[in-house]
């Protein structure tokens, strides 16, 4: 039942000797999402750990080059280790010709089919879903097309209490009703509260994604609560117009944004090259956001499960 | 005046965790030609201290996605990093739709021209020249249009000995027939013979590039006598069977290409994933070609200049 980041990639614009371009991967209970496919993704993979096979449906967010050129790589060596099952890509809609012109070029003898999906949002909508979770694309604010991804466990169906069972004499229907998370009104006029007898055996956790964006209202409202947020922060204090020239964030306005939407804890990347040593980052963003991480390749951040009884 | 390999990928169709892609770099007095452009080559280059803006011309052997996947991180960087002269590259055909997709998709705000020259040969030609060295493609057997590159420095003009011009009183003209490497006719019947006079500065250096091939018969005369061979060896002994079907060689072809050649050094790689350790090739070919050496990421192999006086 994990719920875990793997981060393969911090860099922006410009690679660095020990910064990948962006990537991350997101295990949901041995399910791999692929978050971006920066250059070098497909080796990133295999340092980490991770199974290329097991990549189960890639989202990217935008367009530029350091969130894309390590699809080709990722897709050949797919095909050469011998996939079969489609594989399914969300990305903005001039990802299609990409596709079609890499598939054109170099996709002779690929045995599996790589599925383009278009994203299209003006605000989170739900893009993608399995029996668990579920993903939601809405906009950012860059210099091209771009949306963030929100993944979320969906709500589990409720747990009757043991006891409970025996002391009320449920019927199979009351338990039903009581999963469903509605109180019992018996013939008699009794009312068994559903917060009396049942619980939520878990609480579903969710991680957003906000790369690459400039600072906007809606934001924080749509990331509200996240048990994760990776945001940008490019640059520094003090490289406001610079952030603001590029569409980009500065450590300060991702901190605000995690702070405004009151989220549980907030990872930090996508750093500009200016800067291959970020950690003072964190004095930076003390107090607006204290406790932040700083991504880096190769870390692992998991959220665990809370469980009720 | 260096004339020197580095050795930036070594890996065949699929990289590992430290084997890069096919990539290399030739600096030749300075100019630094990149020959292939596996993916990661960006970072490669940062990582071997060789400068991203100094690359001069780029040669792509053939258009598998491990020989080429680095152009698109590569010619985004030298855009970023504000390059604005002309990038040529040399690349068989099929490269043209290759080049112009990317410049459709990602090629806005690109400052700089990448130019790609179509490679085509059925046996040795010059397809470049500088002041100093030639570059020749050749064909090589793979299951696509591949080309083999030699790079080799041209002939230069002899030097006249110091003391050769006071013994024989040498006039203006009869040094520049010397430096031509002719022999001095004098009117009154004698012969300063060029031997005597003059001198070659320097022996000219070459290196030659093999990857991916089958063997086959014309390749050793094709790179008779070079100073550095770069030949592929995709599989040990024992593998000739796949060797064979891949078009691919076996690090016993290569050798036997290297001593057939009567080439000065052997540089081995373009290994298979399959043998994370390859230090048993070098026993397999200690009876056709002792001495070669197994290429490594970061390796820099220098070809000393051999000077004359």
């Amino acid at each position: 039942m994990n719920f875990t980041l793997n981060i393969l990639g911090t860099a922006s614009a410009l690679p660095m000797v020990n910064r990948y371009p962006s990537a991350q991967v997101l295990d949901v209970r041995g399910r791999l999402f692929l978050i971006d496919c920066g250059e070098g993704v497909q080796m990133q993979i295999r340092r980490q750990h991770l199974s290329i096979l097991k990549l189960d449906t890639i989202f990217i967010t935008h367009l530029h080059g350091d969130h894309t050129f390590g699809i080709y790589g990722l897709l050949s060596t797919m095909s050469m280790l011998g996939r079969t099952a489609p594989l399914h890509i969300y990305a903005p809609k001039a990802f299609g010709k990409i596709l079609s012109d890499f598939m054109f070029s170099f996709g002779d003898g690929f045995k599996f089919e790589p599925v383009h999906h278009t994203v299209s949002a003006e605000e989170p909508v739900k893009i993608f879903e399995t029996r668990s979770i579920e993903v939601l694309a809405f906009p950012l604010r860059h210099r091209i097309e771009t949306y963030g991804y929100m993944f979320r466990e969906k709500t589990p169906a409720k747990n009757v209490r043991k006891d409970a069972i025996a002391r009320f004499g449920l019927s199979l229907a009351e338990i039903g009703t009581l999963k469903r998370g509605e109180d019992v009104l018996r013939e008699d006029g009794t009312v068994i509260l559903n917060a009396e007898a049942a619980y939520r055996p878990y609480e579903p956790r969710s991680f957003a994604y906000c790369s690459d964006t400039a600072p906007f209202p809606e934001l924080a409202g749509w990331v509200k609560g996240v048990d994760l947020l990776y945001h940008e922060a490019t640059f520094p204090c003090g490289y406001e117009t610079l952030a603001r020239n590029t569409f980009h964030s500065t450590v300060t306005q991702a901190a605000e944004c995690a702070r405004d939407a009151c989220v549980r804890q907030l990872v930090l990347g996508h750093y500009s090259s200016r800067f291959p040593d970020v950690s003072f980052y964190l004095d930076e963003i003390a107090g607006i956001f204290p406790g932040a991480i700083l991504a880096s390749e190769g870390m692992v951040i998991d959220i665990p499960l809370k469980k009720y009884r």
